[in-house]
């Protein structure tokens, strides 16, 4: 009885030790869902000049992704612009854009492609750039893109996007070709449920804010900057 | 024979469900710390105007805290512009600043406030924004604080801070008055190696660029935004 008992620790053992030995293969399977993690970029710009016809073709047309046949004389690399785009046309579902200025004719074609593929989107915008020389609110407006704008003393200075409520991308840059080709700016591009929540709430109170019933007349002029 | 191999079968099997029974634990374990996981905020402005004196006294004044003892008439409560304050004054070693205008006093105070203490402060800014009215590039400069800014026709638009190289402050915000009391604007406070790794290679790059002796004695005017 006692030999048996000795024997049933060593099995009690021995099978403690099989299960420490699955342990890393265990470790290392969350280890490997851990490493999958979701998608986190950071853009610097100015960005190089680069051809983005391939990404900006209409619905119908060849499919998106680097075109050989384009002849003209920029570069066909990947550039932070050409990074910025395909995070955009990455949208299914919707896409909420709150931004300060919007000029940039590349950017302002990617969300009309977005519309006319279905996509919901929604702007936001800063009154006092609206006009702005190249502005894209008009041809986005003319599209039939729902665009909101402030009438607050204050900018309405966020450059964000919230892509299919999955994806933020937000940073220092207005989507202006002058930022884009000459300023120092950085862009985040964030796969963050916790950020886009945040970001999606603070989207959703300006939206509100912004319902064109609680327009005024004769806003007051902004001043200092 | 045949009972005694049924004995050990059944007792590695106690084994494994025994080891099984311990792997909730080891699993919370591994979630605990995974959920003591870094410092990640988000603060949204305008901020509320609040009483800032507490935490922006001298050293050898009394710590930084709540104050219970100030009298002037404004709230001393947290605000955006508070907890900005605080994620910059933890600085103990290293702070890197990457601001296109810089013209807030509270703001101005606390990175003078850090040199005092030891802290090293390099600060890069835009040349078209130094003479802002009521800009602070002055007084760090006058309170031993190094400086450096560009010379580029484009625009040193970057908003950020870098905290003891392990903290990443970064937005849509330019550290101005108008900006925090006005406008809407966002700051991400990211304690992340990756984030601080690539916006820190960015500083040092745009230090370097800005190396007073590369700097030409008539620079070209920028246009433009």
């Amino acid at each position: 009885m006692r030999r048996l008992s000795w024997r049933v620790v060593a099995s009690v053992v021995t099978g403690l030790a099989l299960t420490l030995e699955a342990l890393p293969w265990l470790l290392s399977r969350l280890q490997v869902r851990r490493q999958r993690r979701p998608r986190r970029d950071v853009l610097f710009f100015p960005s190089q000049v680069t051809c983005t016809e391939a990404l900006l073709q209409p619905p119908g047309a060849a499919p998106a992704g680097p075109s050989v046949d384009c002849l003209c004389s920029l570069p066909h690399s990947e550039s932070s612009l050409s990074r910025l785009l395909r995070a955009l046309l990455a949208a299914r579902v919707s896409l909420e854009l709150c931004l300060f200025a919007f000029s940039n004719p590349q950017l302002g074609r990617a969300v009309r492609l977005l519309h006319q593929r279905g996509v919901r989107v929604r702007v936001v915008t800063d009154c006092d750039y609206m006009a702005l020389n190249g502005s894209q609110i008009g041809l986005l407006r003319k599209a039939g893109i729902q665009v909101r704008h402030d009438q607050d003393l204050g900018y309405m200075h966020h450059k964000f996007a919230i892509v299919d409520k999955k994806v933020l991308i937000t940073g220092s840059l207005n989507w202006t070709t002058q930022a884009i080709q000459n300023n120092r700016e950085n862009v985040l591009i964030m796969e963050d449920a916790e950020y886009v929540r945040l970001f999606l709430e603070e989207f959703e109170r300006i939206w509100e804010e912004f319902n064109p019933t609680k327009y005024s007349f004769f806003p007051k002029k902004k001043q200092g900057y």
